[in-house]
């Protein structure tokens, strides 16, 4: 079919990728699929948004359909992600008239962008532009981080894997840590991902009391880190239960609103670039209880973590992909999709808010979400979790090691 | 039936744990039912040597039956480990005596002990030591350790499932840095357990190929770290394919045969307690070549990786622990028990080797597993890791969570 007989999808996956966002990516396909007489082309933007900005398409029914299928199960941005923000229209419309002028040539009638808080910005500002210069291209925010931190949605697909992920994991470290500890080590730290909301640190609270009390303590970057209270809390753990598993975000900042990592090279997004916390805390134990620690910094092991996928997130990632093409064909425009409550019969269902209400705005862990002692979680956060880690979702194997896609990314022949 | 009408087992988890060790206790436990006429009682010491020291011994039978049939697939060391080096017996005996007490009071006649290394040498000298002293006390070691750093033995127990979740981790990272790497991380930095061996660091890379060319480098303790060659073949990759991954075991040394790692901790066989190696690297290829790096430090994560257990390696820790009581039947001592090589119809034999072979003997990557560039693995290499990671032994879970075993450990009333 000619790329100009009618309007074409353009998508792009954008921000740090997560071990479902290929998931949307097959729900986007699928749902395309069968529409193929209401659309043209299902073209995506290699690295995202620079996709467009640099002409960088590629038509995915020139992929293989034996690799498509497994985006179901692939972990990472299959088609290549970006941390790009666009300037701000008013001061530079330079990436805007570029956009347009990639779209225009391409014919592209309908956009759905997938990612956070900042990808919603960037799909706020395409559709403002759009409409300020009356350019009839639908937009669509498609939502995903494993933050958790995107507002106005139950939840961020992305998340309830690495939730599970993180519980699983601090489950197993403690189991290892119990048996060390008569003789060795007695403080295991667990550094995980969350600059500015405690979602992921929180989910290793589902665990607590499942085999033993771990974990004792969660620090959240919510809450102010209190070196004295910590240690005092650590003391009481080992006294108590014989040993401390600590879940730690990377994001956790003093008094003064510092991060308590040292590291401070800042991303494209003006946002520091953080890990390391870990560390410091074991050496800050170390130090003044003499206790032996070990420490474990999760990073892209736990973004990445799709051999552990919760089958309510992929679930939910896969029909934030199919709404949004559902959407596109009812004439919906300038929203994200988002993930609405479990109905009573186990199954999801997916709504809409105003990307304006999205955009650039971070959902922290709410006050009735962190124990008292603010080292804990309550049993509505609990909930609220174990609603989204529920049921395994396997990729398959060969010789031992998953199955993953393997796209050949090849970008269709630039049009004159 | 009281303690003292049979002669009963004696059997305890040592050293490091792993996410299979318990599957060997699970092995002990089913051939020890199976023979219920020739053996009085199992009893395992809590903590280790450590439960006969001080007498903290647990009769497994207390435990429920339910709980015990959750070990095949529960990580850490159910019992309890320790990390507890004897004196040696020329010096002081007061150690060896304390247990020879012990046994005799619970009327041991047979010892089973799980370990690595350092772990075999315990058996050993006590092994030397009931004989020097006419003890009929059968001494059995039988191996355990993620390391697989024993000799003789075609591999250590829980090496399979380790690896298997490097691999893994290894991939699914890689398949995050390569979608990120257009504009932002280049480089990540997977850190790994080997103080001396690097067979962890070389499992990644069975993965090379699989979805891309990760990883692009490993490093491993046994070859020196050369600082200018890391460099440039970081560069080269970066160049080549767009991102690095590094695989780096703990244990690397610069060229005076010191630590990268800067931590200086020792644990209690005097070995450094390493960790940390990686962000030392990360800040050297960001200060080099200003990449952004992010990085990993695995950890304990590792070492309890029970979800994603290896069904070679699940099959090999139950076989070794049903061979030992198998050997305590024919009246066989002061062997370790050994993994064989594979049979032609899949299936893992078992065998043996005196405890002086093995004892305190380390097994590094023999020189042909390693490739000529010093930062790859041998095909070799790749088919021997292949054939200890096949297959896929998931825990069961239940709401989103693995199961695993949850002991009493209630120790029996000490005996006058």
């Amino acid at each position: 079919m000619p790329i100009k007989s009618k309007k074409n999808i353009f998508y792009a996956q954008s921000g740090g990728v997560t071990p479902v966002i290929n998931a949307t990516a097959k729900g986007i396909y699928d749902e395309f699929k069968k529409h193929r007489k209401f659309f043209g082309r299902l073209l995506v933007g290699k690295n995202g948004i620079a996709g467009a900005l640099n002409e960088e398409i590629i038509d995915i029914e020139k992929e293989s359909e034996k690799e498509i299928e497994k985006l179901i199960h692939t972990p990472g941005g299959a088609f290549g992600s970006c941390r790009i923000k666009l300037k701000d229209p008013r001061n530079d419309l330079q990436e805007f008239n570029k956009i347009l002028e990639v779209f225009r040539k391409y014919n592209i009638g309908y956009f759905l962008y997938n990612g956070g808080g900042d990808s919603q910005d960037t799909t706020l500002k395409l559709s403002k532009f759009f409409k300020k210069n009356k350019i009839d291209i639908k937009c669509i925010g498609i939502p995903k981080t494993i933050d958790n931190d995107l507002p106005e949605t139950y939840a961020c697909p992305g998340f309830g894997t690495v939730a599970k992920y993180i519980a699983t994991s601090t489950l197993e470290a403690s189991l290892d840590v119990s048996s060390m500890s008569n003789s060795s080590t007695k403080v295991f730290i667990l550094e995980v991902m969350g600059r500015h909301a405690g979602w992921l640190a929180a989910s290793s609270g589902v665990v607590k009391g499942k085999n033993n009390n771990s974990p004792q303590i969660i620090l959240f970057p919510e809450r102010k880190f209190d070196k004295k209270a910590f240690l005092k809390k650590t003391k009481e753990s080992v006294e108590c239960d014989g040993f401390c598993v600590i879940v730690v975000s990377e994001g956790i900042k003093n008094e003064n609103g510092d991060f308590i990592s040292s590291s401070s090279t800042k991303d494209s997004f003006g946002h520091a670039h953080l890990g390391g916390v870990a560390p410091i805390l074991a050496n800050m134990v170390n130090a003044s209880l003499s206790y032996k620690v070990h420490w474990a910094v999760a990073d892209y092991l736990q973004r990445a973590s799709r051999h552990i996928g919760s089958k309510a997130d992929v679930q939910q990632a896969y029909d934030v992909g199919v709404q949004s093409v559902k959407f596109l064909i009812t004439g919906i425009s300038d929203v994200m999709v988002t993930v609405e409550k479990r109905r009573k019969d186990g199954s999801w269902s997916t709504g809409k808010i105003p990307l304006g209400k999205v955009a650039n705005r971070e959902k922290k862990l709410p006050s009735n979400f962190i124990g008292r002692d603010g080292f804990s979680i309550t049993n509505a956060c609990s909930k609220y979790i174990q609603s989204l880690i529920n049921g395994e979702s396997f990729p398959p194997y060969i010789n031992g090691i998953p199955n993953y896609s393997k796209l050949k990314l090849k970008t269709i022949k630039k049009l004159k």
